[in-house]
């Protein structure tokens, strides 16, 4: 497949701009061809005027017909092959036997979410019937289901060039609960970008969806983002990256004139409470384990754990060592982009500069733009008093704090700002006598990981890729697992509607076989 | 029930402050005793203290305590017999049959939640089982629920001094998903609001609830309100009132450190399209029926349907002085607040003085406060140039517009904003050949009724009581129905838990007996 650098206003090529850029192989540190010509604020205007137009027809296909059009997306992504795993490997230096696995992930998502609409109950069916004898006044026939929101903008995050990114979680679950998409692409993978749209226009084709389901704009500046932002027919966004950037859309979407919601998913420090039991029992394979999390990807996850708290009891000593040790093995690796190498070395020079902060130990210094994995150390005491130290460093780097006591560790926990997860080591002693910890921690995060590592996301039902600001902007949301659909949605209810034009999902005769909440039972019958 | 003006800090009365204002008779048009103290920015704090320090015990209680609590509630607001409906009326200018009504409404919400607990699925539980062997790598146990935000700020509207007040939705469904709340009562009925406070506090101590689970704050200025919308500890707000009062709200939670959402209902002119063939077989009873909803509890229903759309067609005159006599005999009645009433006028004269509007008939002019009905005319292209014409005129009043032709209709849909419903006055061939219309409609309400009107909320399982901006700050939520519990709670993943440590929600013998998906099955069974 060829890459033209072009942007996608639905199937139709556009080159408008005169602003190019180029793709960059972080391993070589050269730049890669084609150039990409960022989009324009006309080729913006008429792709989501596209979406707008293809909204009122793909919005009111059947869930049948979306699942197909999502398993087609996945189809056609494996059709593409081994060419974009390797473009997609040069574009970020990841390697391929990662990005073998970041495919079966996407395309699984896919797959997921195709199955959600197949079973269809997603939608929240719920039909309360008439009761035209009631006294003092009559009861209306009331029924209300999910509908889609409008088109939807997104933006895929770099560390995640195909799971996070143009056919991603949120591209899935936005299509999946029929909103029309205008995906803006990553300047770090536009190349892999490109040959993802070019799937996901193929499958749309193919499955006969209306022109403008899905269009995507290249761009290295901000603009092309705040443009889709801004526009008044966008009516949700989807983001995955870093506090900034999502702050920044957030912002604008909630002084627009018509303020919509944002998903932003804007990483975390992942805090690890290692309690004395597991401590005592689990020192060394703890240590071990978490080297491994913390560097797995070079450490560019938003679940990597960046903060370690354990008290100063049970075999630290031993754990420190066996920490130290670990993360002297650890293999560097090439980052993502020069950027976030060079945020990486001054995030981890600057930590180690603080008050009461010391490197326990780190890889083995490389050139390039090598991450070189770091372990650094400090006391709860420094730790409290200092809030720069529970921001989130983006690389294979964390600060393992020692407390004193169960009631400095407690300080520390109820200190926390919002994380998309915490984990806890811990016994089953352990876990009785911190109950006011446990609870602490609930508060704080999405995920809630017992005696395993927080990188490793599940997607799956029951999962829950969130959690309190600053994680994320809305803390009633998932961005991973099937969830994530209900992010497009809102409910629009029908009253005293006939039952013909009812969509499916409300009729008397329940022709989808979906689950409802009838009268307050919940049921597959129908009326 | 003697009525003291105090603030309640959980059960302690407090009258720190030194602006003190009093309740005040629209009917009478006096002041009514005793004064109200406004809370101090230390009485709020101490306040919303005393509300997160509850939380951490209240959020933990089982469903079936805090149903045994909303009950209670209930029963402690019949308990306070005739006087609360006595003074709520001098308070407000409304008359004792519709506040009985309101009451009930209101007691009813409050038994409807407790039964939402008693069945307990609302929490969504999700479970996926572990595959610990599975390839390449293993599955974990992962399960999740909804679990409550933390303490929430609550803020009533004026026109349901019962039902949307003290002891209404908001508070009947934050206090149901565990949240602690600290309301802020309604400068307009505040004696009704200390009453109904009393109420709760005592049923709140009577069920063992810890103290600050419920507080109130009284105040007449905005400082009260932003205090609480502004305070660090607070997670979530709800509201019901005007446009400018909910957007300010919203604004401030926007520009927070950490943002927290906003659940702020903001009314709704609520359009009624009638179209040809209605218009033929029912002009009269459309006419007589529309009156009777404008001018229900004078208009002051955030349901009311402000704006009537027909096309040239049909019995347009019939329907037209049907219409002209229905509001010349309608009654006037005293409105709630003399700020109200006067607005009422001014938004009824700017509105008549608009281009191609001229009135259309009203009621007998009155004295005081009371509002008078009036039904205003215009043609389809003076309304579609005038953006003013869409804003709610919060009272007794409607706007009749004709369009010329099918497109015109079409045309002003797809202009609307946000509303709260949309009505269609319709026979079976008119939705058939107004398919468009319908879709476009459904894209601006949460609520889309067929031949009856929007005012009369039934409050089910089913009903959305919201819609797309300006109607509210969030269309993915109503604030009527049992769906409104969905705002004050957030999903929290627990990946490998011990089963005694799960909440009983999660735990593998479901021992509350609800809904779960299991492995994306819907199971009311065991593991």
């Amino acid at each position: 497949m060829q890459i033209t650098g072009c942007n996608f206003i639905g199937a139709e090529e556009s080159k408008r701009g005169e602003r190019t850029f180029k793709a960059f192989d972080p391993a070589a540190e050269t730049e890669l061809a084609p150039q990409f010509h960022e989009a324009t604020s006309q080729e913006v205007d008429a792709a989501i005027l596209k979406a707008e137009q293809a909204f009122a027809s793909y919005s009111r296909r059947s869930g049948l017909e979306r699942a197909a059009f999502l398993e087609k997306i996945a189809d056609e992504i494996m059709a593409l092959g081994d060419a974009l795993l390797q473009r997609c490997s040069e574009e970020t230096g990841l390697p391929l036997a990662r990005l073998t696995g970041e495919r079966g992930r996407t395309v699984g998502q896919l797959r997921m979410f195709a199955q959600l609409l197949r079973e269809g109950s997603w939608v929240d069916a719920r039909i309360e019937t008439a009761m035209p004898d009631r006294q003092p006044l009559p009861k209306p026939d009331v029924r209300s289901m999910r509908r889609a929101l409008g088109p939807v903008g997104i933006f895929g995050a770099s560390n995640f060039p195909l799971a996070f990114s143009v056919a991603g979680g949120d591209t899935a679950s936005a299509l999946a609960a029929g909103c029309t998409i205008v995906v803006k692409a990553h300047p770090a993978h536009p190349g892999t970008c490109e040959m993802v749209a070019r799937a996901i226009l193929s499958a749309s084709q193919k499955s006969g969806m209306p022109d403008g389901t899905f269009s995507m704009l290249q761009g290295k500046s901000n603009d092309v983002g705040m443009a889709i932002v801004t526009h008044p027919l966008i009516k949700a966004i989807g983001f995955t990256g870093s506090f900034t950037g999502g702050k920044a859309i957030f912002d604008a979407a909630n002084r627009r004139p018509e303020p919509i919601p944002v998903y932003a998913e804007m990483g975390s420090s992942n805090p690890v409470f290692i309690l004395p039991g597991a401590m005592k029992k689990h020192s060394a394979a703890i240590a071990k384990g978490l080297a491994g999390s913390v560097t797995l990807g070079v450490g560019q996850f938003c679940t990597n754990p960046g903060l370690v708290f354990q008290m100063d009891a049970g075999d630290l000593t031993a754990f420190q060592s066996a920490l130290s040790e670990a993360f002297q093995k650890a293999p560097s690796a090439t980052m993502l982009t020069p950027q976030i190498h060079a945020a990486f070395q001054d995030a981890v020079a600057s930590t180690a500069a603080q008050k009461g902060v010391n490197i326990l130990a780190s890889g083995a210094q490389t050139a390039g733009l090598q991450g070189v994995p770091h372990v650094l150390q400090t006391d709860a005491a420094s730790y409290i008093e200092n809030q720069q130290l529970e921001d989130e460093i983006f690389g294979p780097s964390t600060l393992s704090v020692t407390a004193k006591n169960k009631a400095e560790l407690l300080d520390i926990a109820s200190k926390l700002h919002g994380h998309l997860t915490a984990t806890l080591w811990a016994t089953d002693e352990d876990l009785e006598s911190h109950t006011e910890l446990i609870h602490t921690l609930e508060r704080k995060v999405g995920r809630l990981i017992r005696n395993g590592f927080p990188t490793g996301v599940e997607v799956c039902h029951a999962m829950v890729h969130g959690g309190p600001f600053p994680a994320t902007t809305d803390s009633r949301t998932t961005s991973v697992g099937t969830a994530a659909i209900d992010r497009f949605a809102r409910p629009v209810c029908f009253q005293n509607f006939p039952d013909k034009l009812l969509p499916d999902e409300l009729k008397n005769t329940n022709p989808l076989g979906i689950w409802r909440l009838i009268n307050g039972e919940m049921s597959k019958g129908l009326l």
